[in-house]
């Protein structure tokens, strides 16, 4: 609480309606998320979202150690010959890399991970001999930089963020690809059970594939602005990087082979998608499971009466240790204050108590999501607490996905696209899976293709009319 | 156990006596702990010694978190004109600082953080306006870039490394010296209770103390080839960072104040200390509270028995549960070799089953610490074995600590001090507080000032036999 400066205070300057990404830039800020820092597109994450994100990792960091999975560390620097080794992985990343300052000129140039296939594959190439060592699963929680050239946007797009990758090694194309698709399905269960956005999930078209893979696969949410927002990618390298890095290993059979690989990531970019989500005009709206305070009491009372209200709140909180909760005690902000600015940092359910409830035996409940204000016995009240956290969750989900639902279209011909893309849609069409005609689409409507949804054959390009080869969804993107 | 190569796997081809710095360097790297990398004084941190950082930040993290602490994230990039503001400070720094290329001239030159206070305080001076904003306590864990020129060691000295730096700001000078105080009592509470390595606790000199501090609390350790080991540092900033980056508050009396800081930070070059301090000619010994793996079970078996004995290991695996225990299942490797790699990993206690120990109702313990085998009932086990982590706990700190007191000893006059410095002790004797005495010392033997143990005056220094200020330790430093 202390870090608050005055100006988070007030309410927010513009509705989501009027102006949706100045909404989010105000929300972002105002509820003491982030800011900018004093570097160009680069961001201050402040402690209300770094405590979400510490939930996402403790969440997401215990689910792949049950698969087993370790986290370790590897550098930050990169040496350039490692990129140059591989020029698809070069060519994709290097108009973004951030290089060091040689010290003199004998050196070698350093670049700042934009991402670490290639120095953890040079490891890798060293580590590992026989099929004994296989499958190897690594993973490391650190910083990226990716020094953008694209207008900047607090935790969707800047030139430094955290992340999460993983890199696996395997015996077997299949091995990988079952890999690459667990992850993936990890990723959509922490969307959707814990940040409660619902994703769609499927193959990248070849330009949108990571550059050095087999193929990725991407978990594409979609924002009520209209625009789909990658949430995270898995991708199987196929052996692509392992011929570059000479990753072998000795088989039972006693062959030496080429090993197979996968590559996963999640980031801090998952905050600006619970932000877009959930937010309303008042403020964000967290889901409990990620939420860094659950419960806010705010203790109603006149100068006679606060100490007895002030310690039967601190009661009630320790009532409710199942649940992070906090007593706002400060004495120089009204109740109403208070409610605001709980309101603005999308606290999932309030309770104020006064005299009157004391009295009664009970506490006022107000639910964040729906505005819903109720009397609560106290008697009751944990298991209360514990349900409302429950239904909350759910209604966020469920919201959610009746929007990403009713913003699901499909497109019979080109008009049609070019209508739902006006229309702000999430647009399902055939494509014939050449890329003159994504890029004719991407020109002419700004739409991309954000994902392929099966290899349906059964219709005609959206585009050129030839034979389709996939079914897949278009729209604008973050 | 994947990544292990097979290098790993054979012993030390260098004993403590023969040549510490060596077997050092040898022992972290078979033992899985950590590897050079690609890059000149960079190392990749590899699972086995990534989680024991991650038990250490788990212990730590929830202590200052208790203690009022948040946690947030601020750029890798700090701006150069920020390290200018502080001259003292920049200079400080300025040797070690890697900068970013720019990518046109008319861009400021970035450096990478070697420690925040100037970004982090940039940040702060925006955020505080009342003493109702103080204390505001802050904690980032992150990686640091230091360029050093002097000879890196994994751990203990490089180029890229992990830590945790804290920021608090106070209201008053004694707020803020409390708070220095507390995080160094923390320090070494982790230090102590979990890696079970004895600290000393004092301030630095003033040439060591931290660059902008008005002084600094450092923790030091004494490890076996008699040189003193920096393990941590907590500073009282004074007002210095306060009045260059304009952190004031409006006081309850209305006016105007500037504010008094602390920083303080520990590295994963505690992982450096675990090894010296406890380690022997086989390998590591871990602290049962920070080992990955604290119990490792070993089947012996023969091809008739295997099943049965698996099973059996399996069910003694499950029965400590609530240890973290891993079966070594591997077929293609002997007990004897087993055996070998599990003392070179440091693993606390060793659990033997084999066919007659099923018969027996037993398995076989052995203490990695003192060697010493025996035979444990299995009705008693799981409380046995919780006994003897507890038991390796204390030893391992209890033989550290008689080391630290038996290296200890106390200097009459310069003679005395370099005798007792060439043997590599830990000298304690009267210092009049001038430089030039220290630094005279530091030419003519290596010792620097490790810390001031306290300010007893009754004695003469040591090297000017002018009237004493401080009584301090000397030692050769890490």
């Amino acid at each position: 609480m202390a870090n608050k400066s005055r100006e988070e205070l007030v309410g927010l300057g513009v509705t989501m309606e009027e102006n949706f990404s100045e909404w989010y830039n105000e929300l972002v800020q105002k509820a003491g998320l982030a800011e900018y820092a004093p570097i160009g597109g680069c961001m201050i994450i402040k402690p209300f979202a770094y405590s979400i994100w510490e939930n996402i990792v403790r969440w997401f960091d215990t689910r792949i150690k049950e698969t087993g999975v370790q986290n370790a560390y590897f550098p930050l620097f990169i040496p350039e010959s490692f990129f140059q080794r591989e020029a698809e992985h070069f060519e994709g990343f290097t108009p973004e890399v951030a290089w060091i300052e040689k010290r003199d000129d004998s050196e070698e140039r350093f670049a700042l991970r934009p991402t670490s296939e290639t120095i953890i594959y040079d490891a890798y190439s060293k580590w590992i001999r026989s099929w004994r060592d296989l499958p190897l699963r690594m993973n490391q929680w650190c910083n990226i930089v990716r020094w953008e050239c694209k207008a900047t946007r607090l935790f969707l797009r800047t030139r430094e963020f955290l992340w999460q990758e993983g890199h696996t090694v395997h015996a077997s194309e299949k091995e990988a690809a079952d890999e690459a698709k667990l992850r993936a399905e990890q990723y959509r269960e922490l969307m959707e059970t814990q940040l409660a956005v619902p994703v769609l999930m499927g193959k990248k078209s070849r330009s949108e594939t990571f550059a050095g893979a087999l193929y990725t696969l991407t978990l594409e949410a979609f924002m009520p602005d209209g625009k789909a927002l990658q949430m995270g990618t898995s991708h199987h390298l196929g052996q692509h990087f392992a011929k570059v890095f000479k990753i072998k290993y000795r088989d039972k059979d006693k062959e030496e082979k080429y090993a197979w690989q996968t590559s996963w990531g999640i980031s801090t970019r998952l905050i600006g998608s619970v932000v877009m989500t959930h937010g309303d005009d008042k403020g964000l709206i967290l889901p409990p499971r990620i939420a860094p305070v659950q419960v806010i009491i705010v203790p109603i009372y006149k100068t006679e009466n606060m100490k007895t209200v002030l310690a039967e709140a601190n009661k009630v909180k320790k009532e409710l240790s199942d649940f992070s909760v906090e007593v706002d005690e400060r004495d120089e902000c009204s109740p109403g204050w208070k409610f605001n600015e709980w309101e603005m940092k999308g606290v999932p359910l309030r309770i104020e108590i006064g005299p009157r409830d004391i009295e009664n035996k009970q506490v006022m409940g107000v639910r964040r999501d729906t505005g819903e204000k109720m009397p609560i016995r106290r008697k009751l009240m944990v298991n209360k607490v514990r349900s409302l956290m429950e239904e909350i969750q759910l209604n966020l989900f469920e919201k959610a996905k009746e929007r990403l639902q009713s913003s699901m279209v499909t497109a019979k011909d080109y008009e049609e696209l070019k209508k739902h893309i006006k229309e702000k849609k999430f647009v399902k069409a055939h494509w014939c899976g050449e890329e003159s005609c994504e890029e004719a689409i991407k020109e002419n409507t700004s739409a991309t293709v954000r994902l392929i949804e099966s290899d349906d054959k059964r219709g005609k390009c959206v585009h050129c009319k030839h034979p389709s080869k996939h079914l897949v969804y278009f729209a604008k993107a973050y």
